[in-house]
């Protein structure tokens, strides 16, 4: 008998003979039938005891594919496996990214309409809008109580605030109750940016904090980009202008850290330590990486309770 | 019988005979005396014969008044009387420009928030996503129909969107609704600048519209300062930064309109008719603020016709 070639594309697995003619053929109909590709070649392999086609064999191969009568089923094929991929491309760490953008962004939201609530409020009862800082809880209050219970939690007896008719303040509380939804938002958001941590990446989440975690993915791209980070490259993510400042002109000093700044163990220590203690912190987030994108065990505590021996 | 010389400060009516003792008072016990103040001066001087101090006379009692035995009184006096002048300040205009602006921000933050829901969504539902342009409307349908739905609406079959699990969705719906929260207090707030502006300038309204009539008295500060605008100042409103870059380059057109620009006139007539209709609504605008502060008759709807005869 003579010798067998067997040779797999995007549309099937094919048998051809000596002289280029298909003898046999197993299509792939959809997705999981070209992923499992591999299968049905070596099973047609197998059947025909054929060889894998190569050399000039191969160039006949690929000259009879070129026939428009398999374009159509090319095209088809390969629109299927980019949506796949696309439809794949989507992974956990997206979300992570996803979310803590948009805890950025509420806040963000949170302040242009935070302060022109509390600009509008003052007119009616300034005392209250002057001593009251606390800016979640300004909103509670003002929503929950009139401005009588509030100038006397003031200890303030005459206000210098207008006496606004109902309509009036009806319309500044319903700005104000949008702001406080935002501030639920914000607090549903983070428990749902600390659950996918947890899933996806808890070392990471454990040594750096869910949200400057976060932040850090959202920096780096993905976890995959933070794992091929050098230590020293993650320690500065988040300060680029700052580096950028330094590069150009040497005089400026290089920054210490971008968002692990906001590190509980940098703010809590001496000035001249946060360098230190930011070089050891961007360490440990790299192992920490490490073992998330890699599936490797949970060392998180560990990790984390080694930097707060040797820094607090 | 001696002269007697009356005189009145924010603290009472006097009367002093020639020595500069003091012979009657009527001291202002609250806000309302003190408004009432030019009757009771008249009262005291009728009964007394009494006249206005003067030269020597007017040092004498000055004079008296600087003893520290009135200091208390004069203080908590003059306190009052801020503090009233304060609470009147704020008059109906300033709602209208706290409202107007407060639209303002409002549409930045759904701007800033929509932009990021629909990032996010397209995760999910990229088809969607990118076909569905309208805005408000696109937090409406995400919210409302689930995924195979909205694409049976674009006749699309298979989505490139990921599978997400359902609190990977939720998040996502809850982050819309706070937007859609957003557009709802937008239309509410804009109905209660469309009622302070019917009350307090209505022909503003007629001739600008209720959201470029309250933008122009926002650009003015007040309905007053608005009234005291030349018609061609009242034009270029909103356009300051275009008209100092004509100021500082001459080269560079100086601009024919501000926030006029919006107005339905401008928007339908050609290019090279739009200074001469901005100037034309610039002068029925001034107009129409005259005849609110003073409190004339509505003429908006003739005013508002006539503009309307000439140029459409």
């Amino acid at each position: 008998m003579d010798t067998m070639y067997v040779f797999s594309n995007v549309i099937g697995s094919f048998v051809f003979d000596k002289k280029g003619n298909v003898i046999d053929s197993v299509p792939f109909k959809d997705i999981n039938d070209y992923l499992n590709r591999s299968e049905t070649h070596n099973r047609l392999k197998k059947k025909y005891h054929a060889s894998e086609a190569e050399g000039s064999q191969l160039t006949k191969i690929l000259a009879h594919f070129s026939l428009s009568l398999y374009d159509e089923q090319l095209r088809k094929m390969n629109l299927m496996i980019t949506r796949s991929d696309i439809k794949n491309a989507v992974k956990k760490d997206t979300y992570i990214i996803q979310a803590v953008q948009a805890i950025k962004e509420t806040d963000k939201a949170i302040n242009i309409l935070g302060k022109k609530v509390r600009e509008w409020y003052a007119l009616y009862n300034p005392e209250f809008e002057h001593e009251f800082n606390h800016s979640e809880k300004f909103f509670e209050k003002i929503v929950k109580n009139d401005k009588k219970t509030l100038l006397k939690e003031m200890s303030v007896t005459v206000s210098m605030g207008a006496d606004l008719e109902e309509e009036d303040i009806n319309i500044i509380l319903e700005f104000a109750k949008k702001v406080q939804g935002l501030f639920t938002f914000r607090k549903e958001n983070e428990k749902y940016l600390e659950n996918v941590m947890s899933e996806v990446c808890p070392n990471v989440q454990a040594v750096a904090g869910t949200l400057i975690g976060a932040k850090l993915i959202a920096l780096a791209g993905s976890l995959e980009k933070l794992v091929r980070y050098p230590a020293s490259t993650l320690q500065l993510l988040g300060a680029e202008t700052a580096l950028f400042r330094h590069m150009r002109n040497k005089k400026i000093k290089p920054p210490k850290y971008g968002v692990l700044h906001e590190h509980p163990l940098i703010q809590k220590a001496r000035r001249k330590d946060h360098g230190k203690i930011a070089r050891a912190i961007a360490d440990k987030i790299s192992i920490a990486a490490k073992l998330d994108f890699f599936r490797g065990t949970y060392m998180g505590d560990t990790l984390k309770k080694g930097l707060e021996e040797k820094f607090s």
